[in-house]
Order: C-alpha cells, then structure tokens, then sequence
C-alpha cells in the first residue's frame, strides 16, 4: 500500500533529517533537491527510498557529513576533485557547478571526482546543466553488480551514463545503466516473491536464473553470478556492448580520478565511488536556439512516427519523467509502506518531527 | 571460399583505385588506411568489402572527390566543419586530427561535421588520438535503420559510439552501433540463407522475425520494420536504453552539427552523413602514466576474473581486433569470394591493375 505525500513535506523531512546528521541547512536542501527529483521523475529506487541507506552510510563513517570537497588540479577547461569522502550529492553539485562555470567561460569543462560517494540519480547533474542552455553528460561507477561477457564475477558497478541536451517543451534526457537493470529491480521482484524475466542475471554457476530471491542474496553477500550487461548474455545480443559501455563509464571514472574501481570497492552501492561530469556549450557550433528547435523537432518525429500495432505512444527518453513530475507536482507522491517505515524509524531515531 | 591476400596488395590496390576515382596520392592513402585498418582488426564489413559501395557512392556524384572541408565556427576549444560531401574518411581524420591539435593546446578539443558520408569504422578516429596519449570519442549518424521502442518506422541509424583509451599492452579500445546487430549482419545471414536468432528484427507488422533474406530486402526497400535497439523490443530486457543511446548519438552529430538526421538521409548507410569526434588529455587530471598503468591493471583484472563454466577467455574490447591485425599483418587478410569479384570489377572498369 502506498501512501500519498505532498512533495513539500516529504522535501521538508528530507531536510529535516539531513540537518539532524549535521549538514548545514544549504547542504540538507541540496541533498533533498537530488533525492526529491528522483521521487518527482517516478525513479522511487533513488528517492525517499534511499534515505535508509544513507543514514547508515553517515553512522557508519563511510560518509563524512563535514567533508570538504578539495580541487587539486584546475585547468580552464577541466578540474580533478577528492570529495574526501562528502556525500555523493554535495560533490556531484559541486563538480557540475564547476564544470557548467567553465563551460561559460570557454565552452567546455570537465570535471573527474574520486572518494566520493552514492550520489543519487546520475541524470540529476547534466539537468542543472540543460536548465543554463548546455549539453552534459554525468557518469559515476559503484560497487560490483555486472558480470563481464563469458564472466560470472562481479566486476563492474550499473556504471549509469546519463546525457542532457535542451528541448522542449522539456529537455532530452537520458539516465541508464549499462547494465541490463539495476539492483533495484531484483529487489522488487524478491520483495514480490515473483521471478524475474529470463536474461537478467546469472548464478554462481554460471546459468540464467531467474530466481529474485537468491540472487537478490547473492549479490548482496558478493557472491559468483551477478547482473548481465545490457544485452545479456555472451554476445548473440550485443551483451559485450553493454559490457564495453560499463568499462568505458569506469575508465571515465575510477581510472581517471584515480580512485577506487567497481570491484575495489564494499558493497553493490559502492562506498568510495567516483564521477565524470562534462558540460558544453551548443553556441560553439550554432545558434543555440536552431539547434534546440532542431532538437526538439526530432524528438516530436519520433514520437509521431509509426507505433508497434498495440502500442499506445512512442517515448522519447525522459518524457515519462517530466510527465511524472507534472502529475506528482499536482497530486503527491506515492510513498510505498516499507520507505514509509523506515522514514519514520529515521525520524524517531534522529527525534525529528516525522510525516 | 576466402583468398588470402597480403596486407601490402590490399592496400596498394585500394590506393590505386581512389588515385583513379580523382583523390590526391594523399588522400587515397588516407581513406586506404581507415578502411585497411578495418579488415585488419577483422571488422570484414567495413573494409575492402565497403569498396563497390565508396565506388558507386562516388560515381553517383554522392561523394565530391574534389571537396574541401570547410571550417565554419571555431574556437581555441572547438570546431564545426562542413564537410561539402567529402569522403568521409578524409573529413573523418581532417576533424580528429584537428580535435587532436585543440586537446594538445587547451586539453579539450571538440569537432562536429556535417555534410560528410559514411567514414567507415568509427573506432578508427578515436585510436588516432590514443596514439598521442588522448583518450577520445568518435560517433556518427547513418541512414535509418533501427526501429524506436515500441515503434516499427526506421527513425535512427546504427549510430554507433566509439571510445579510446591508451593501455598496454594495446588501448582500451570500444566501438559499437547502438542497434542490437549492425545491417552488415543481417546480409550475412541473408546470402548464407540462414535464419538470424530471435531478437534482432522486427516486421512490417512489428513482429519478431528471424527471416534474413525478408529483413534485408525490406530494410534496403525502406519499408516499416526495421532493427532493434541494443536490449531488444520492448522494456523488459531495457531495449529503451538502446534506443536512448541512439538518439543521444543523433543528438551530438545530426542535430549539432545542423545536418540531415537519420531519417532525412536515404538509404540504409546515409549518404550526408554527420559525425562528432571528442579528444582530451588524461593529463588534466593526473600523470599519464599513472592513469595508463590503472586502465591496463584494470582491464587484466577483466580478463583474469572468473569465467563462465566452458568459457576460454574473457575479452576486453579491442583485444580481438589487436589480435586478429597481428594475426593478418604476418599472414594475410582473408577476402572473401564476393569482395574479391567486386574489387576485380571495380580495377577493370577503372582500368588499374587488380590483384
């Protein structure tokens, strides 16, 4: 059962919360607006959801709420930050801010980050930067979920690769795994007690399986088997792209920020994880205006172009999203009775008024 | 039956044939080099068998011979080329080259084009710039080929993304189509009379079809159905992300560069095509070296991770094509019986010596 919650009050306790764990008031309010986009867009797994997980990471240490994000190296084009260990919203905030700033003054920045931590929905970062006219990308590795083509050990993180370009009547905008799906839904097929879809995951030895519950377990304890790559297993569907996009996310990344990798690190989340921000700006190639209108032409042929027989609509990437924030604005948002649970446990525990 | 022909007559051939078409001594080696280091990666699709296609492409006055790449929009950090219908190997490694020399300057260098034509493997203009110690990305539009989720009209091309890394003991080296399987692959089964796996195509009536012979017929004639997005039909195995890294591709070259988009080209390989090429410097971010050594321990790790029961190796990508250039370099390049009468046709009617 879900219950419905008005988005300023779930944003308030948000803030609430993370003020209690000693962010200041602006850093709480930063952490929410990330976990709040989410929760708007409908990615529940990366909204109040989470509030669980990050509470334990900040009482266990893993994250340190009084970090202060340090550059040590800076070009006009490019940054290399170590967010000692910030939360991952802080930094990625940071680092983006950076990278849209530099993208103003030269017309590209890119910013690497390492000892960072989870920092929410990838696609939340390139948004601020399509909000001021520019096209990004945002990527960050996390722990070890993906198995290589012909692999069963975990090696890779979802290793997400988020883009944003200007559109409208909203921008282009793209957030994916390279995985063929992420944790989260394993999850929610083992909480349903349902099996999944064949050509998810692998177990130990190796096969398909599409048994939630154990493999839930299993990547959870670190075990052999794990997630396929988008387009599953071997390479009759292409699994060894997807396999190749997660490698290309984790050189962005980890190698680059020279932090930690995927399967360096604790955890399916990841604990130490590592980001790639760029950001650039349309005017260097056109009229930023054309090249929007051209954008949004496109995406309207394909919307209006020829549908499956049965298909109602053809989406074009983040339209479920913005639709989803316009109707959760207006109505609320639907809180599922676990997060709920555990929201109120956090408030209780923090004694901060709960919803 | 394939004939093994060396790596030095493949070439000389290729040379003298684009001498004959009108390019410069210069330039003929330049687009004999892309299409050379296709067939010796073994990407046969892309190399002397593309011969017949750059011919009639040239003869139909579809390609400009005598074109000069034109640079509209620069700055210290950027570019824009119209490429005035070149071939597009010659405005391919003209705009890498000249991304290159911005990285080399400011770090970053970023180099849309329009008005080209297909430039054979996109993989090739990325490994220039790793040859300098650059990381890079290449990507460009094709004709329409793939379908959108849940849609059956082909609106996007095979858009393939591509990504150089240096690492030893050879680069990091990824370059994929975003659709499931490339054209090239549903010919070979069409000429083999084969049926392709479930999963690749759909019909004009949006079904799954395994028919080759239909399939490529029908995706030459232009008609509804088309090839899948990487992840296949639907949502289940994430074929949405495929289709989103489609249109991100479509985004950063046919809408950036303000030229034709996929579905505005005719013919399944595009003929105006547009392409973007991205260089930087891992030296913003760190010693080189470093970075270099932590990919190569890195992508060990991949290899030296645990395989599946029955599974040889595990591959890292490019590591096939590095194997398979040493392997034809010392013995040969296998031509197939096809490609080898095309090319004989192709030297007979430019009356240049054949091989």
């Amino acid at each position: 059962m879900d219950t419905i919650v008005s988005h300023q009050a779930l944003r308030a306790l948000m803030e609430r919360v993370f003020a209690r764990e000693g962010f200041t008031a602006e850093d709480a309010g930063k952490i929410a607006d990330v976990l709040m986009q989410a929760d708007l867009f409908g990615i529940e797994s990366h909204g109040a959801q989470r509030m669980m997980y990050y509470h334990r990471n900040i009482a266990m240490g893993s994250v340190d709420v009084h970090a202060k994000p340090e550059i040590l190296r800076e070009t006009p084009v490019s940054a290399l930050m170590d967010a000692h260990f910030a939360m991952g919203q802080l930094s990625g905030v940071q680092a983006m801010e950076l990278a849209i700033e530099k993208a103003g003054r030269t017309g590209v920045g890119i910013v690497c980050v390492r000892n960072s931590s989870h920092y929410g929905i990838a696609g939340y970062y390139p948004l601020m930067a399509a909000r001021q006219g520019l096209c990004a990308f945002s990527m960050t590795n996390t722990g070890p979920i993906m198995v290589p083509t012909f692999g069963r050990e975990m090696m890779l993180g979802t290793n997400p690769l988020a883009f944003c370009m200007p559109a409208d009547p909203y921008p282009f905008w793209f957030d994916a795994s390279t995985t063929v799906v992420t944790l989260g839904k394993v999850e929610v097929y083992a909480k349903r007690g349902k099996t999944m879809p064949d050509g998810w995951t692998i177990d130990a030895q190796g096969e398909i399986t599409d048994d939630a519950q154990a493999m839930n377990r299993s990547i959870l304890a670190g075990e052999l088997g794990g997630i396929l790559p988008l387009g599953g297993a071997g390479e009759t569907h292409s699994g060894h792209k997807g396999y190749g996009l997660a490698i290309m996310v984790e050189a962005l990344t980890g190698v680059l920020a020279q932090g930690l990798l995927s399967p360096e690190m604790q955890g399916a989340h990841g604990d130490h994880t590592c980001h790639f921000f760029l950001a650039f700006d349309p005017a260097l190639f056109g009229d930023p205006a054309d090249i929007r209108a051209r954008m949004s032409r496109y995406l309207t042929m394909l919307r209006e172009s020829e549908k499956m027989p049965g298909a109602r609509r053809i989406y074009t990437p983040g339209e479920k999203a913005f639709e989803a924030q316009a109707r959760r604005l207006a109505q609320g948002i639907p809180v599922e009775e676990n997060t709920l649970r555990e929201l109120r446990e956090i408030a209780a525990e923090l004694g901060v008024e709960a919803i």
